[in-house]
């Protein structure tokens, strides 16, 4: 991924580069191998570089995830916020399904969320957390005030509520939809056990209709 | 905790006894330190054993907790149907209510809940995760029979998804509600960035609720 491997960056647009390159290789090994089985060597190798520089930028794994996850709600922010601008009002069917494609639509942010809060906070700087909770509360407050145009029976807190749940239950369900390998062959020779979450998507929409349906009945 | 350090158990109800001294010691540091904190190592000492003798009965650290997690389902199962079934029927207020006590009031169950999805089930053998789902399938599925009573108007199906998504968030929340002192401490000093989940209870009462009356106005 790296064209000059081994190279100390110096200039500050050098310095930017590698900051992206790191940034940019923690979320494709992570893309492919899942959240839990990239370690800082696999980084460094992939952008070819040393560890020791690499700790440079980052000062722990967990702090570099931290910002693969801050910029992964960033994007989410801006195409949610797009896609529910288009809802009619009042269709809440839309509104469901929006948003839980906007989730599954993302499996590195469903995968993120859980590692966030079990595992990427608790080994990150203050400033670093400080700065990555500003960016996930404000994507959750974005998409909350786009719901007041499809959705505007609910009130600001409601809507904030709706987001926040659906988020919650995005990253918890999408850790047992997407089994490993032999507890996949376990749910396909016994469907009872899995069934429950086989197609994220059309549970995540389910949920989401049931919760947009319960804040409408039942006001805070 | 162990009588007998360093002793070999040999008979049928020492080795039984044995186990159980691994389970307690696995439970009793995970509810004092947090799960992420406790090794195998940890636990032999705890015990009084060597690790070695520990991988006798249990073959990884995952497995320990995977058992000692489905140990709370079943005594969280237990609990639960039997303040269920002290409700009046229709007294949706109630039920959630319960429900989310019963998840607050077991801290360790909640603690485990994401961490079976994102580590345990990933560790242990095919068996013992096969155990373990028939045993938290079947918590869920007869704390949601428990709901038959109290909430007639919701069917078999509507009563599982109220249970399987309060048990989601219960284990999303409390990873989040539980911050680590540095965090706890930003928290304090900006009220806004942990505002949403610092009363766990009443959060997880307020989304029970929520569920519950949108499971009434969405059938599957």
């Amino acid at each position: 991924m790296a064209t000059e491997p081994f190279q100390r960056a110096r200039r500050p647009e050098q310095k930017e580069q590698r900051r992206e390159a790191i940034l940019a290789a923690a979320a494709e090994l992570a893309r492919r191998d899942g959240v839990r089985a990239v370690s800082l060597s696999d980084i460094a190798r992939a952008v070819g570089i040393h560890k020791s520089a690499l700790l440079r930028y980052f000062e722990t794994r967990e702090q570099i995830f931290l910002e693969v996850t801050a910029r992964e709600w960033r994007d989410w922010e801006g195409e949610v916020t797009a896609a529910l601008g288009e809802i009619a009002p009042g269709d809440a069917e839309a509104v469901a399904a929006t948003l839980a494609r906007s989730f599954v639509s993302r499996p590195l942010l469903c995968d993120l969320l859980p590692h966030a809060a079990l595992n990427l906070e608790r080994h990150a700087s203050i400033d670093a957390v400080r700065a990555y909770k500003e960016t996930s509360i404000g994507a959750v407050a974005a998409v909350a005030d786009a719901l007041a145009d499809p959705l505007p029976e609910l009130d600001d807190e409601a809507r904030r509520e709706a987001v926040s749940y659906i988020a919650l239950l995005a990253g918890s369900m999408y850790q047992i939809a997407t089994p490993p390998e032999p507890l996949a062959r376990l749910y396909e020779e016994e469907p009872r056990l899995g069934h429950f979450l086989l197609d994220l998507e059309g549970r995540l929409t389910r949920a989401a209709t049931v919760l947009i349906a319960g804040l409408r009945e039942a006001p805070a």
